[in-house]
């Protein structure tokens, strides 16, 4: 198939009810299926939900987990281990050959389906392996300058990373079902870039087109086109698999601190993250809020001093300007981030005073965050995460002094429970969470098999 | 019954998905009921709703819109006629005797049920009745001072003004479903009031109890307890009717804007009420967002001047003392708040000034809140509708420098589509919408009367 007769990747639709593991099976836009088909569809989500949620399970586990009955439960794992979804395993957790009994654990195993999480962020490229639970099984890493580079070049390197990756998914024998994409930006409803502030050069572009486009000439379409993959049937099935998809960083690595922070009950946070942009990612009662517009969570360009510093956005005095990467190393008078780290950590007053002023910043705009959304945990991501000993007191005072429900009941400061792979791990994440809430509609073979 | 032995009404919740005129029937408490009931009370449901929203509706036409058969519909509008909820209306909208043909129209006529909306502010309490289409037959207003009142001299006065309009209501043989609540403040999940930074001394109040014990006094039982009345059996019907029920004024007012305001497609906006203090509304995809305390959309005390003004709240800084009607008054060295805008229609510079400061102040906080949810329209209510022509300039100024979303499309100002009534009319629209919602859940002989 001629490249430009490809069906076009749409952009990862974010606003969807992203709970922990529940069922979304309602959104999918194929045509009402009989009521047989639907109901066997239905419940190969559930089951597969409960494996992704709860690690490799017994039939009779999921059994009692599902409500499903045992015979039912087993039709559906017959199923799903047929087309290499899930796999036996032995009560440790290894593959083990042959059918399964009702007592031996079913789970992704060393050659279950996978996504692949990228990120373009300012300062480095990087992407992941993701299996359907979200664990990462192998990640890549590329300091680079983004900025300078451009989007032609950027894009190269990003599609060379991934390309690498999909090689050797496709060399351990394991399916592919797709690959979501985490930019630092506002990404606009059909996927292209609305606003980089950071990468303005690469505004307008449409990161997964182009994406798709040099994987076909690394990939040839082997992998990624293959039988073993999915991407060139991700137009076709309606509102199904969206293979290439692209999402801002920060509410991707929201929805990797929620799915995969090891948090309980943890459904209404702020997670704020820095690199050279500062960024956030809000969920409220379990969703992620993306706004009318895909740009909510512009925490970086709260105001915090109105006739302040000016910004590259055009206005005065936002947080960016005064807790960002760059305007902290500026601060502190360091030549790069590296060293204001260990000037801190010698107690190089400097340093210190930078961390400081940039830890109130935050605290403002975090205090101004939870006024307007109510939530009573904040997140500390990227850079902060690593700068918590250093901002932390002077945060945690305004955020005392501000938010009005802190009289409520505590307002918490955390570490991110996912790390700086967080944005990429959102993003495959994604792809993971589609497919687990409705295998069939990804999987067609799964409903030509009759139970 | 002895007043002690009364079920107590439970708080508000406004944490459901408000939707314009959405089902939400499957929220009821109730036991699971049998597979034709359910059908039943669902297609109830959706008849009423369409009616709600669609004003006075012929059978034929509520079967094109609600896909059931004429002879489902006719059976639905049986049941609701029988019960009074519905009038068989001429073609002019007026009542008619007798039983009606399939062309001529049912709605809402002059003995429809319907609910009461009761606001209690700092310097004023106003009451109206809504029916179920949130339409106001009736308003009171009381202008006074319930922060020198208090709570007790304060919920009397209140309690006066709902006994007088529930009266009325029974003079013209209405059947009244219950009682809303707005507050100016936090309200706590079972009703009491958490915060109310202008009316210190009636924090941890249940106002719904206080009324429901004064209303017991004036009413004696007659009228809200009685046969015509719901109040006695709030408590009975599981999660059904919260017959007196609270609320942030806020919130009830952005609820009163998105149902009422005659705006087409807006289920993105904020909505900023003042009056001595400063509260906003935000619905996100036809939501409300109340946040995980019920304290989303403390808009008065986002921060706009760091080390600025101190505030009731403890902080410093806050909007409130920029954009609130005291401070306003305050700035512009009038004696109340009626002579600045004599004065600032006068053109007078002292006015004139204390009004745009108060513009951009609140364009700061404003343009902190659309970068936090992104919702592309802000709508003006309370005072800042009157003062529209005074603080737009400046407001729009801050919006158009500092919000990051106007990139993307444009950021309206607008004036509410419902005025200083927004809460009120809110808080019986709560009412209205839960009984619109499931309506056999609230009026169980609907359930009696076999088709």
């Amino acid at each position: 198939m001629p490249a430009g007769a490809r069906p076009r990747p749409p952009s990862l639709r974010l606003s969807g009810p992203y709970r922990h593991g529940g069922p979304h099976a309602a959104a999918h836009g194929a045509a009402p299926p009989a009521r047989q088909a639907s109901l066997r569809r239905h419940n190969l989500a559930l089951v597969l939900r409960e494996v992704a949620a709860g690690g490799p399970l017994s039939r009779a586990e999921l059994s009692r987990r599902t409500g499903l009955t045992k015979a039912s439960v087993s039709t559906m794992v017959d199923s799903l281990t047929s087309c290499g979804v899930l796999e036996e395993l032995s009560s440790e957790g290894s593959p083990r050959p042959g059918p399964g009994r009702p007592g031996s654990p079913v789970g992704f195993g060393p050659t279950s389906p996978v996504a692949i999480g990228l990120e373009v962020a300012v300062g480095y490229t990087s992407a992941c392996v993701v299996d359907l639970a979200g664990r990462c099984s192998r990640q890549s890493l590329l300091v680079l300058d983004n900025r300078a580079l451009g989007p032609a070049a950027g894009m190269q390197r990003a599609a060379r990373l991934v390309a690498e990756l999909a090689r050797s998914v496709r060399d351990q024998g394991r399916r592919l079902l797709g690959c979501g994409l985490a930019v630092p930006g506002v990404v606009g409803p059909s996927g292209e870039l609305w606003w980089v502030p950071n990468m303005a050069t690469w505004a307008g572009l449409h990161p997964a087109q182009v994406l798709d486009d040099l994987l076909q000439e690394h990939m040839g379409g082997a992998v990624l086109t293959g039988p073993g993959g999915l991407v060139a049937d991700a137009g076709t099935p309606g509102d199904g698999l969206r293979a290439l998809a692209v999402g801002n960083e920060a509410n991707l690595g929201a929805l990797a601190e929620l799915w995969y922070g090891g948090h309980r009950h943890l459904e209404d946070f702020l997670r704020v993250s820095g690199e050279v942009g500062v960024g956030a990612g809000i969920v409220s009662g379990g969703r992620l809020l993306t706004g009318a517009r895909g740009a909510a969570g512009e925490l970086g360009h709260v105001n915090v001093e109105p006739e302040g510093l000016p910004c590259a956005c055009g206005a005065r005095g936002c947080l960016e300007q005064y807790a960002g990467q760059e305007a902290i190393v500026r601060q502190a008078g360091a030549p790069g981030y590296g060293q204001v780290l260990d000037m801190a950590a010698r107690g190089e007053p400097s340093a210190l005073l930078a961390l400081e002023e940039a830890g109130r910043a935050l605290g403002l705009a975090v205090a101004a965050t939870l006024n307007v959304v109510d939530v009573p945990t904040v997140v500390l991501g990227g850079i902060y995460a690593e700068l918590a000993p250093y901002i932390q007191a002077a945060l945690a005072r305004q955020l005392a002094e501000r938010v009005v429900g802190g009289r409520f009941g505590p307002v918490r400061v955390v570490a991110a429970g996912v790390g700086r792979e967080a944005a990429m791990r959102g993003a495959g994440g994604v792809v993971a969470h589609q497919v687990v809430a409705d295998p069939a509609a990804h999987l067609p073979e799964l409903l030509d098999r009759s139970a």
